[in-house]
C-alpha cells in the first residue's frame, strides 16, 4: 500500500535568499520529498504557489494521502479557492502536516479557527524536543528527546485550540517553551503540526526530524475512500424515518427542499 | 456582578411567518432575553441581523460579556467583517453560544473549522435531551433528561470537531440521535452549542430549555479583562532574551521586522 | 505483519446458562476470537477466569498486542494482580478493547478513574448505533447507522471521563441514548469501550458488530516495542544535567536515592 | 457564598527537617490555609494524615467544597478506605487540587488511571512556569510567564492522560520542560495539578504561586448540591421505560434484581 504524499512549498526564499537556496537547492519541499521517498510505502511529488492553482488542482488532491504544507513570506497570495478545496479534501479524510511557520498559512488558520498567533525570535538558539507521549506514533523510533542547535525560536502562548494530543513540547535556550507537536482531527482528517524548520537553518537535513515527518505522514494517512458531499445536510423526509412518525405541528419547509445554508 | 448580555436574532421569520410571529411576538431574541433579564445577575439586551453592523459594532463588543446567536434563514447575510469581529471577541475572552440553525451560522463554522453539518427533518417529533454530565454548570437544576413534545430532528454525524465537553445527547421520536450541547474553548473565550429552538415551535417558552439557557450565559462568563491584540505575534529581540543568549547563524529578518502573516 | 490477539471471557454464563451456551458453544470469546481470525493478519487466542492466573500470566500479555475482554457476573473474582498486571501491559502499549459488561470491570475502572455506572434495562429491545465520526477506522465500512433488533438497554448518563474520540451513539427504543463507542489512551496503550454483547441475545453474530471488533484490534495495535519500566520515576543528577547547571539551596535526598512513591 | 476548603497536609518534613520546618512553621499545609483565608469568599482549614482517618472523615468531606493536597514521603501510608472516600466525594461533585509531589499519591494515581511518573533533579534550580491558556480562570491576574529561581526539577514525559486543558508549561535551567499545570474532571469534580512545591524551597511563600492556589479553589468550585448514589447502576424496569415498549426474548436477570458489581 502507497501512501500518495504531496509535500506543498511556498518557494520564496529559495529563490531569493542565498541561505536558504545553498542549504535547500531542490528547495525545502524537495528536501522533504526526498526524505520521505525513502520510505518504501510512501510516494511523495511536490507542489509550489507559484504553479497553476499552486499546484493543488481538485484532482490533485482528490489522489493525494497526505499533504505537507510550508509556508512563510506569502501566506497572502494563497488563493481562497484553493484554501477551501485543501480543507474540504482533509474533511473527507486526507491528512495535513504544517510545518513550522505554516501555524499562520491560511489553511492552518481556517482549520483551527483561533488566530494561531505565538512570540518568535530569530537567533539560533538551542531547540530541545521533548517527547510527552511515549511510543506514540509520531515520536516511533526517537529517544525522550533530541535537539536542534540553530533554530527560530517560538513561545507561548499559542494560539491554537486544546489538541487531540500533545506529542512534543520544545525547550528553548532564550528561555521560552512552545507546544511543537500537535494533533487535531477535522471531520475524517487527520492533522498534526510540527514546528521546527526555518528556513535559514538545516533543520529537514536532520535525522531526527526526517523520522517526525516520516512517522506523521504514516500517522496520518486514511486508507478508507474519502466521504462523499461532507458538506451535505441531507433532508430525511418524513415517510422515511427510521421508526415510524407521523408529522405533526406547523411547518416551515416545504417537501423536497433544500434547506438554508 | 452583572453579565451584559447581547440576544442576536436574525428576525427574519418572525416578519415573514405568521406561525413565527404569533408564538414570538417580540421576536425569537425577544423572548430570549426576556427569559435571561429574568436573572438578577444578567443584563440581556437584543441585536438584529437588519440593524447597522447587524447591531454589533465594535464598541457594542467590546462591553458584551456574553453572546447568543440565532440564525438560520439569511446566514449568508452576515458580513464578513462583521463575523470576524465577532470571531475575534471571542478570542479576546467573549462568551458566545450558538443556538439551533446557528450550527450553519458563519461564526460557528469559522470558530470550528469544520461543515458543521447534520441531517434534518422537520415532523414536529419528540426530542429528549440526555444529560451527559451530571452537574455540569449548564445542567444545573435539571433533572437526567427532558422532554420537548415538537421539535425538529437534527441527526448524526455531526460535522464538529470532538468537543472539549459533551453535556446533552439528544433522542429523536423517528429513530435518530444527536450530540445536542457540546463546549468548546476558542482563545479565551467558551463556547456552546445547544441544539432545540426550531423556529415554528414554542422552544423557547420551554422552562427547561429557559434553564439551560441561563446557565450556559453563566457558564460562559469569563469576567477578567479582555486579551489585548489577540492576534499579534510580537517578535522578542535576543537582546531581551529572559536568558542571555548570543545571535548565531544568518537571518532572514531585521531588527524591528514585523513579521510574515 | 501480525497482530497477536487475546480475547478473555469470563465463561460463566456459557457454563450455567442454556440460552448463553446454546448461542454461543464456544463460549462468546470463542465465537469472537474465530470471528477475529477471519481476518489474515490478526491471530487469535482465548483465555478465561478459570484458568491459572486467569490465563493473563505475565509471559502472555508480553507477547500480547491487543486484549479483549468480557466479564459480567464474576467482576469481584479477578485478583487485583492480575488487574495490575493487566493495566501495566496497556501503559506500555497494549490494545484494550472492553465490550459491554465489562464497563464494570476492574481493569476498565482502574484505567477510568470513574465509577463507569450507567442505568440498564434488559428486554430485548431495538438498539441504533449511529456512527458520530466518519471514517474513523473504528468505522471503517459501517453505513452511518446499524441496528441490533434485540439488545439489553444502556442509558446514560455513563459515569467515564470525557473520551478522546466518540465513535458510537445508540438510540434505544425504550427512549435511552448512550455513548456506546468511546477511545482513550492511556500511556502508551489505546483503549476502546464498545457497548454491545449482552449475553442472551446473539450480538456477535452480528455482521456490523463484528467488523467493528476487527476494525478495533487494527485500530488498538501499536506495532512498537514496549515501554520499559513504565512506572519508574528516574532521577536525574545534577552532574548529568543537559544544560550546565550548579546545585543550590537545601537537599532532602541523598545522591542516588530512588526518591519517594 | 464561601468555598468550604481543606488542604491537606502529609506533615512528615515538617516534623523531621528543620530546613522545611524553618520555612513552614505551621506545615506547608498552614502556610496555603492562611493564604487562601485572605480571600473573602474562601474558609480554609487543614487535615493531615496523623490525625484519625487523616482528618478526612465522611463528615468532613460531604462539607469540603475543595480539597488540596500535599503528600511525599508517606504516600503508603493514606489508608486505601480514605483514598476511596476521597474519590468518591470528586466523582459527586467535590473539587480536588494536587500539589507537587502529589503525583504519586494514591487519589491521583487513582483518579487518573496512569503511572504519573516523571524525571526529577533536586538541585535548586530556575524554573519558569508559561501560561498557555490566556484569560483560563487559573491563570487570572498573571503575567504571560513567572518564575521561581529554586525549585525541585520534574521532567517529561509525565505519565497522566491527556488533560483537558493545559494551564501551564515549565521550563527548567537544566533543559527540561514539564506540564505544570493541567485539568481534569472526574465526575461531577474538577481536578487541578500543580507542580511547583519543593518543601526545601520557599514555594508556597511566592506571590504568583499563591495567585494560582487561590484561582484554583474558584475554579475548581462547583456550588451544586452533591451528586446521590453517584456510583449506583439503576435497573429501569420495562414497565416504566418512558417510551412504551414489550419485552422481548430471554432474560438473565429476575425482576427488582440489583445487576453484577
Amino acid at each position: 500500500m502507497t501512501i500518495k504524499t504531496v509535500v506543498w512549498g511556498e518557494n520564496v526564499h529559495e529563490q531569493t535568499n542565498k541561505t536558504v537556496s545553498d542549504l535547500y537547492p531542490n528547495g525545502m519541499h524537495g528536501c522533504i520529498a526526498e526524505t520521505l521517498n525513502k520510505s518504501t510505502n510512501i510516494d511523495a511529488i511536490t507542489a509550489t504557489l507559484q504553479q497553476a492553482e499552486h499546484g493543488l488542482t481538485a484532482e490533485r488532491l482528490a489522489e493525494t494521502d497526505v499533504l505537507l504544507w510550508w509556508g512563510h513570506a506569502a501566506h497572502g497570495d494563497v488563493s481562497d479557492e484553493v484554501v477551501e478545496r485543501v480543507c474540504e479534501a482533509v474533511w473527507s479524510g486526507m491528512g495535513l502536516i504544517f510545518l513550522h511557520s505554516a501555524h499562520f498559512s491560511k489553511p492552518f488558520k481556517r482549520l483551527m479557527g483561533t488566530p494561531c498567533n505565538l512570540s518568535w525570535r530569530e537567533a539560533g538558539e538551542r531547540e530541545r524536543l521533548w517527547v510527552t507521549s511515549r511510543n506514540h506514533p509520531i515520536a516511533k523510533g526517537l529517544p525522550d528527546y533530541f535537539e536542534l542547535e540553530n533554530e527560530e525560536m517560538y513561545g507561548e502562548p499559542f494560539g491554537i485550540p486544546e489538541p487531540l494530543e500533545n506529542v512534543f513540547i520544545s525547550w528553548f535556550q532564550g528561555g521560552e517553551v512552545f507546544r511543537s507537536g500537535v494533533t487535531y482531527k477535522r471531520g475524517a482528517g487527520n492533522i498534526f503540526y510540527f514546528r521546527p524548520g526555518h528556513e535559514t537553518y538545516p533543520t529537514y537535513h536532520d535525522k531526527n526530524v526526517q523520522t517526525v515527518l516520516t512517522n506523521a505522514v504514516n500517522w496520518a494517512y486514511n486508507p478508507q475512500a474519502r466521504v462523499q458531499d461532507v458538506t451535505d445536510a441531507p433532508n430525511r423526509p418524513v415517510e422515511d424515518a427510521i421508526e415510524k412518525i407521523v408529522e405533526r405541528g406547523p411547518r416551515l419547509h416545504q417537501d423536497g427542499e433544500d434547506g438554508f445554508k
